[in-house]
């Protein structure tokens, strides 16, 4: 088993890449690791964000961390994305991605991924515009493939999400997506698949179970990401969390009656913003602790 | 009473200014909006960025709006903004305000604010760092006010949080920090207050008051928040919740014995990314009811 961590738990934190390297290393014991744009924002100018990537790049090697992957965090899920109403919108997260593909290979990832954005309540009620939207997409994905290879990349990693109004969002959808793109991509387009996301209950009923999920898109999954949840929100806590009800050892389980043993886990926390700095730090590390005990142990 | 709404409850679902721009003059009743640049970010390159927000200024006029400000919004709080540890990390955060101010103008908004940013665990724990920080913080609000001034605003708004490693986040804070701006700035220098801040028990003890907040600073503060909280997070949860606590008719009062009922106030909730859009639409009808009744009523 696979296990490693998206840094989503160090932002406005730990940001200096010393920091935050020696913290993964040292006192979580890990060494792989999915780099979060809300770190550096592809967007900063070319220039301030290349002296940032390079501090990231030479304090993982001084860490011994793999960097396995960059990853949309909160700050670009606010946004529209490649499913925005308006052409402008659309664009312009083209244009993020492009960007974010570089900050992934100075970061020394070789694949990129996240979300890729969510319809308007408008568009998504018309069925017509559905199905532009979804027409847009596979050819900004295709078009994407050809950006991530020229970075240098060898795969995109697409977030399976739980809206309706985000592309893809179920199991029959996300294979859909795939096979939609069959042969019009030049690297690899594999999906994450968060258990928070997959076992939402409010969308995907009480009897959502990850092994529709494994099961379903077998191979095609590229990663997972790991959070402790209540199925009723997409909460994103760690352990302990009195709140929380997610059984790792299951989906460890799970995860090998599937063959998937192989594939990555990041565990994705996120701490509000106002928490008090030693309640992280704990959480993170016992939710680490947890995690390798059910899940790699 | 001045009450009017941030446009937070609208991201990622009625994204287009006709749509939003309805719903908050038809279906909430309301004329005077805060901006979020949740909805155009301000790195977006110039050309995109135009054409949205001059679709926004439109909306409002069509809608009888008054965009009376445009304020930072979840995304651009992921990042450390103006105290990042790294100088190449500041100023890629005054790059971000500069262009804000032009979208704040473009939209038609006479001010612009937000949340300054936040120190890394490292530097706050060092009193020599914390200083060189909070004077870098001084120079860089007084520069971006030339850039205010020259994009045609008149006023930076500047938001207290409930974090000890941000500037400012207590009255006495606040009240050093606009001393020490006196006379470096070229526009007004206004501070905004979220209740749901300012009543961290957290962080300011289980005996936080508002009087405290409107007192202390008077005529300095240019607006409020609104939210509905438990007090143990900054949760920007609207009415009805049955975790809420917050009593809005109390600190109606309580503004009109400071003397500011002329402040505006802005309800600022926000949804989880995943809840139903139809709870989100009553919800957000809900909350404005409340607060026209309690506050403005």
């Amino acid at each position: 088993m696979n296990l490693g961590i998206n840094l989503s738990f160090v932002i406005k934190r730990w940001v200096e890449p010393p920091v935050w390297a020696r913290l993964v290393r040292e006192s979580l014991g890990l060494e792989l690791v999915q780099f979060t744009y809300d770190l550096i924002d592809p967007w900063w100018p070319e220039a301030s964000r290349r002296s940032m990537t390079a501090e990231v790049r030479k304090a993982a090697g001084d860490w011994g961390l793999e960097i396995e992957s960059a990853f949309s965090g909160l700050a670009n899920y606010c946004f529209d994305g490649l499913l925005h109403p308006d052409a402008a919108g659309r664009n312009v997260s083209l244009e993020w991605w492009k960007r974010a593909f570089d900050v992934a290979a100075e970061v020394g990832a070789k694949a990129s991924g996240g979300p890729l954005g969510g319809m308007s309540v408008t568009d998504a009620s018309d069925p017509k515009r559905r199905e532009q939207r979804y027409h847009g997409l596979l050819d900004a994905v295709a078009e994407l493939s050809e950006a991530a290879r020229a970075a240098g990349l060898d795969r995109l990693q697409v977030e399976c999400t739980p809206l309706a109004r985000e592309i893809p969002y179920t199991v029959d959808q996300a294979k859909a997506f795939l096979s939609d793109l069959q042969g019009r991509c030049v690297v690899d387009v594999k999906l994450l698949v968060d258990i928070g996301h997959a076992l939402y209950q409010p969308l995907f009923g009480p009897g959502a179970r990850m092994p529709a999920w494994l099961h379903g898109l077998d191979h095609s999954i590229g990663a997972f990401h790991l959070q402790n949840t209540d199925f009723q929100s997409d909460s994103h806590w760690g352990w302990p969390d009195r709140r929380g009800l997610f059984d790792v050892a299951g989906f460890a389980n799970e995860v090998r009656a599937a063959g998937l043993e192989d594939v990555p886990a990041f565990i994705e926390i996120i701490y509000p913003f106002e928490l008090a700095d030693e309640e992280v730090r704990d959480n993170i590390a016992s939710t680490v602790m947890h995690c390798r005990r059910e899940y790699a142990g």
